[in-house]
């Protein structure tokens, strides 16, 4: 069978392991380690497809599975013709399986053996997800990547729990690639559970592999643990995946998790961090944080980052930004999330040179003194 | 001394009156008639400069004293090396007074002949403008038009109130002249008023042409008052001011209202609707106007406008705008927004055509049958 989703390995960091390559997909070509921009519900937040493009230089973007079955509803897009078409972007897109979203939503929803039930939290109607109903909306929405229907518990939970709940993300991961209608058109990547304990990881690990995806997730993680335990968990989990397939941490985008991410030979992050913190006023910057909400800004004619080189520090000041921001101008929104998204791409640039030069780990530690870590 | 604004007659409309010209600035060449976009907080809602100069194609914008001096305040635009650089905006500028927006705050603001006492709407902060102050601001904001400190009444207002209030205005311009510190750099315009009054408009017009400012502009129309009746004192009112200066109506932007002011002889318009129905999901097109929000363009897979060649046009259905304003993202705001704008540019454009051509009255049937006026 041709496979749709593939990866090249380039190269190993000789100082930390890290991974160069390439993933190749229907819709181009990634280079790796990679910041996927969010576009939940078929939109990142306040960009057009042009900007992610010539100004992020996005090659992959995400969206949301459970935003999009809520509204406008997976059959629309089918029939505009699939998610690339109806949202003008003819790059790369991995949708997520609204597994997360569904369980984010507590006391709303019910998990059984052959699914989930849960109210809407727009409008309290009962729906209900299943790996085959996932599939369905998946193979409809039509992205290269596709998540399979997993549960991801919360932190903390007890090691009881959580092995019920990953040997049955293990189930519904088989009945996914059964329910899966169109493996040459699109890759479905497995989803690694297990919570905080290692056996439980090395179990999911072992049960995904011999199920043989185009690649793996590692979820469950960054989900309000200590760094240092998400960087353990994340540097046992891997050893486990095939090296020739890619991998996928979910939910990571601070700067730091990035690069932790990438020493552990993570090929993929994602995060709605850069255009969530857009909206409150925030830049991250190569000297740290800029909260340029702040009123210390209102005469600062200066740009947010003198090493940038995007088109908000190339025409704005942070007095001006900070106005925007102020009187809750769009334009002040844009300009932030063009700048934090360019920023996470431009770091990944690096990370990549980095890799390829051996030098990564001295990379991180220069970093994170300049970047206040 | 050197005018910054002139004005140069191309032709008049031998059908209607209607005026084809040039408006020269310091920040270039303005073909008028010209519908002129808001930017009240520095700004044009949601668009960046450059959209507005290749999307667009607008040749001048608003911006609003009133909201500047509030946030983020007039020395620091002024700091920052004025409003053009400021907004990184290099083509002309006009400011209003600030007149019409505190005369809107009702009990919150007190008239004399001084000046106005008011509240600001956003704190409740006393604030007190008088024709120097405004002056002073403007000369700061640095806009290459400014326009005098004037009171618009309310309509419907008594003959007295509006005649006293109107002589009023005429003082108040007197002043605005005599405090105006940068003539050669920043052209003054007055302010016809006189409410629905043919003597008191012909008394205003007469009194403030007697000043010679190098523009006019006709006030305290399209406040409610029917449109026949708008018309009817706008022709009226037109006959008394210069043929070799540019004229403008405040606050006027529906296709058939800038239409009629063209024939009627004037120059200029603004107002904030393209970009306020932009926000609740409306465009407007050669066909009338489209409420993509509505439901019933869930399933179109049809661009807005198929007359249209805007950014918005070439690359997205109604069914993706309809689910992006559904959802609230940004991104919908920003497709309409540049349509409505582009909408209005190519309406002048056609509108100036028209005029040269001298059909702009065959033109203006053409336009309300399809349109559907």
């Amino acid at each position: 069978m041709k496979q749709p989703i593939t990866y090249e390995l380039l190269h190993i960091c000789k100082q930390t392991g890290a991974r160069r390559g390439i993933i190749h997909t229907p819709h181009g070509d990634i280079d790796t380690p990679v910041f996927m921009p969010v576009g939940t519900q078929a939109t990142v937040k306040s960009m057009t497809p042009e900007e992610l493009k010539e100004e992020v230089e996005a090659k992959i973007i995400l969206a949301n599975t459970y935003h999009l079955y809520l509204r406008p509803g997976e059959k629309i897009i089918k029939e505009a013709g699939g998610l690339h078409k109806f949202m003008n972007w003819d790059r790369a897109i991995l949708t997520d399986s609204g597994g997360f979203q569904v369980f984010s939503l507590g006391p709303l929803r019910k998990i059984t053996e052959e699914g989930v039930e849960f109210k809407s939290h727009l409008d309290g109607s009962k729906h209900f997800l299943s790996p085959e109903k996932v599939m369905e909306i998946e193979n409809d929405l039509g992205p290269d990547i596709m998540m399979a229907f997993d549960e991801c518990v919360e932190y903390p939970s007890t090691y009881e729990y959580t092995k019920q709940s990953m040997e049955r993300t293990t189930r519904w991961a088989k009945r996914c690639k059964e329910a899966h209608k169109r493996p040459e058109e699109q890759g479905l990547f497995g989803i690694v559970q297990g919570g905080m304990y290692k056996d439980l990881r090395e179990q999911s690990a072992k049960d995904l592999v011999e199920l043989d995806f185009p690649g793996y997730a590692v979820g469950g993680l960054s989900v309000g643990e200590p760094k240092e335990l998400m960087c353990e968990l994340l540097e046992f989990t891997t050893q486990f995946l095939p090296k020739d397939k890619p991998r996928y941490l979910m939910g990571v985008g601070t700067p730091d998790y990035l690069i932790e991410a990438a020493i552990r030979g993570i090929d993929m992050c994602d995060c709605v961090l850069p255009t969530r913190i857009a909206r409150n006023g925030t830049a991250m910057t190569w000297n740290g944080k800029v909260v340029v909400r702040n009123a210390v800004y209102e005469r600062d004619f200066t740009t947010l980052d003198a090493e940038c080189d995007c088109y908000t520090c190339k025409n704005y000041t942070k007095a001006y930004i900070h106005h925007l921001i102020k009187t809750k101008e769009i334009l002040g929104v844009r300009l932030l999330s063009i700048h934090n998204l360019r920023f996470l791409t431009k770091l990944m640039e690096r990370v990549r040179i980095e890799i390829e030069n051996d030098n990564l780990l001295n990379f991180r530690n220069e970093f994170y003194n300049k970047y206040g870590y």
